[in-house]
């Protein structure tokens, strides 16, 4: 049994929409560079604010995937 | 009058719909063998990611209760 | 260039429906006596519990506004 | 039935005699100028020294109440 | 010599007088269903307000117990 | 596919040997009430000092368990 | 002699020059409408970036004011 | 106009009466050998449990003191 | 609208001179290989004493920056 | 002199046997791709329960190496 | 009975073999100046990397040791 | 090789000028008990205020040194 080393970066995705659609956002674009995506971890919520109406979340999250040998 | 205590539980809910289904579950099963239920708090948001998407969001709460005397 | 200043308050928003809703809901009310609302930080989820179920939402959030010379 | 908003300010009371009783004083200042005060939750408790004794105790607390409409 | 495990819950104690009295009314509490009761581990203090005074102390402890074999 | 609900619960297990003795001694024993243990955390690690040499490690975990339908 | 109570504001303060005069800044717009200005604290240090480099400084701190009876 | 340099020591006071006692006897038995002292912060609050019953408050506070040139 | 995401990069900066050039050199060398810098967050000052005096500034950042699709 | 400008990537590694040898799995890993590795961080400890034993040790950790210009 | 005043050190450790020996060193030494050394507490584990290996551990503890009247 | 072990002691060091000053300050102050002075790290920055203007930095530091044997 090998055992695994995962790596975690840190990325910040947004969306006018939801907090879940923030996260997939950021995940989607993790997607497109990195590998072996295994889970997320929220770490800071927030938004903008735009004519007194949420403009966009912004949701931080860190993506962990496993690093191939 | 009487001087209430609570009680609290830490439950991981999930469900790959939204953070709000997972705190649902989480609560739901709760019910089963806890009464009086009376508030919760999201302690972390996390998840499980599946071939570039999130497969499901694990939401870890604390669940508070009355003990009754 | 001016040097902008900011001015955060901290807002309970609650909402039965999700924690976006909730969020908006205190957007909404800051946005009755405050100008120039910029961005929220989420601060705390929590919520109440009746019957077994969500009964309301309740996010904690700081809202950030621009202070007018 | 009404999603209501809480706002919360941030206050630091001091007493020579007890942490309550300057938790008491904030609390009694506060309601000079706000209405319908509902909670508080202690942030910091600290003090003064004067001749190896507390001179008084400075706790800080953040102080809930539901915006009117 | 044994090596012994502890299991800490969560609880949170009330009392309108002070917050000594509120950490004992949840001590008391627990003890009526957990032997072996050892410390206790204060996490959070707030508490309700009512016309301008504190209603009562909420303290939320950690009690730390020893499990028997 | 079921949404799986955990619980958690926290334990300090003590061993005079290493810290990791004292996980696996604070995970013996939730084994012996609870079943489906999943995984650990470690939240705290301390120790009782005597005639100036480490006594027993002592380490808080957290242990997270799938609650059964 | 009297029990003092105190407010505390949080501020965002700018300035394309230093960590201080960002602090400078926000305390100065503070003054305009608060009196008993007392004491700050930084909470957190961030900025802008612009072609490579800080374009200012941004900083929160949280002012506190001997609010008068 | 000198600036002053402060030194702040770790101290865990007890006593089976109050928080206020235990932080009371903490602070004079640091005037024994310490002086100028001039502020303190409470940093943890715990207690030994006997019988089912607090045996005695353990607080752990900051004590700061001016160091003389 | 697109919605855009930000990864961040964690880097310690170092300096004899002030904090601010110690935040400086760090973005200066992301940078030479990342584009689109947007805003930095200090996490942690520190610094290595050599004869008494601060021989340098290390300041931790995280630097965040748009990723092109 | 120059003024060093280090870079910090977070890393989970696993093993079996122990918190330490988990550790040396994940900078082991990390050498394979990173060069002038300086110093580690341990962030988080945590790890998997198969049949009532740890089956591994997952330790999250902080590598930061020294970035060439 | 006596209200024990515990004082509070903190130092940090080396070794190059393990987490608990460079716990020893640190308690150790502390027993060299310092009596009735009764607890400590990991605040930090890291250490330095040589040639791709973890060349030592460096553990920063505070030792807990009872101040004699 | 030996493994060392090291002390931090915490101090404020105070300055109406900058936040390196009040560091700088403290350090100096540190070096006139204390040998093998190593390394800082800044806990908590803050101030007083005079006039509406900055009177004086107080920056709350971490000072490590190596204890000889």
């Amino acid at each position: 049994m090998v055992n695994h080393v995962y790596k975690k970066v840190e990325l910040v995705g947004s969306s006018p929409d939801s907090i879940e659609a923030a996260i997939e956002n950021a995940i989607q674009m993790a997607g497109k560079s990195l590998k072996n995506l295994d889970w997320f971890e929220v770490i800071d919520t927030r938004g903008q604010i735009k004519d007194g109406k949420v403009a966009h979340y912004q949701v931080e999250i860190k993506v962990g995937f496993r690093i191939e040998n």
